[in-house]
């Protein structure tokens, strides 16, 4: 069977990957150039993919309008840390939303009712739409908004890491054979990781709970 | 108050357009190339928006992956005709969803609420993604998926021809003084309309049903 799977080039898209492969599902992997900072994380998408074996992958360039946010708008710098009380300056308008969308529309192109998406909504951001209240609100207006799902075969989408700590992904990715050297989590997307972003610490957060050593280098080890 | 309109180049969402206009909205448009065979639309949505003086337009040229439908893979042929019984081969997997999406993440990035869009579930082809269902739920995942509705501006999705018929629809649109002759709606995208597909007989209905007549050249008349 088919799942189409969205592959960011971060630890988690990887991981959830890995997750929808264990099952037995062919995977369809779709990756999204959306003009972001960190565009390094596409040769690592495309890196992860080839090392799951992928039966195919799309790229699909954005040309958005301007879209409010650190992580496209350089303008705009990315913050140190995170306060974990208000969403942050990196969050995306409506990203999963768009994502989602067009995961659907490539579904049923191909013939797949089956997403994955690696969104977590323990060691996170805040970006709400990462929650379980979004993707299961989100699939619902899937199931109602496309001809597959009235056909009888509702859309369902995947979140296998969305309650897990960082730390568990991890080990858990590891234990699917996983090589995290070829993704990258870092929103600066420089030469090396900084260090210092929110996704870089809670790599390093999920590394160390672990117990295994972050294949990546870092200008800043906090 | 700002408002996001999507804006195809037919005459449902002028129409949609027109009445955001006229409760003294200020409007933003949305444009989709998504390699639709009609994109002769693009230009008239480009008059439309010019003609009901909208504040800025966006055009954004999406570039899927490989979509089914005979809208944008010419090698399915357009019925002719609706039987009404199914879903037909122009429907567009997931496009509504994507369309919305897209507004919202350009709505939350102007800091807009109020969305337009010029669906209709009355004198329709049956697409899932333009009746009430599938709009409610969006709302509602819009709702729980992004900052601005977290933070207490929740989106409103605006559907006021929903439950029209396209005679409703149309002379709503000329009392507001909307010109149809800058709208286009045939599917086969030619010199003149083709009059036989589907979107031709509905359009055709319409201004039968209204008494008015319709501006437009139709190589067929049924």
């Amino acid at each position: 069977m088919k799942a189409v799977i969205l592959l960011s080039g971060g630890l988690d898209s990887a991981t959830a990957a890995a997750v929808a492969r264990s099952r037995g599902l062919v995977l369809y992997a779709l990756t999204f150039d959306y003009n972001q900072r960190h565009k390094k994380e596409l040769s690592c998408a495309q890196k992860v993919g080839h090392s799951l074996g992928v039966q195919d992958h799309q790229f699909v360039e954005l040309h958005l309008p301007k879209l409010n946010s650190a992580l496209v708008d350089t303008s705009i710098p990315i913050p140190k840390g995170c306060s974990r009380q208000i969403i942050p300056e990196t969050y995306v308008p409506a990203r999963n939303v768009i994502f989602l969308s067009i995961a659907a529309a490539h579904a049923e192109s191909i013939g797949a009712i089956d997403i994955f998406v690696g969104v977590n909504a323990i060691d996170y951001s805040g970006y709400p739409d990462c929650r379980p209240e979004f993707i299961e609100a989100f699939q619902t207006a899937l199931n109602v908004g496309t001809k597959t799902a009235i056909m009888g075969k509702p859309f369902v989408i995947h979140t296998p890491l969305i309650k897990l700590t960082k730390g568990e992904i991890i080990k858990w990715g590891i234990s699917l054979g996983i090589d995290y050297s070829l993704t990258w989590s870092c929103y600066q997307g420089g030469e090396k990781a900084c260090g210092e972003c929110d996704s870089c610490l809670l790599r390093q957060k999920g590394f160390q709970e672990a117990g295994i050593n972050d294949p990546l280098e870092y200008c800043h080890l906090s």
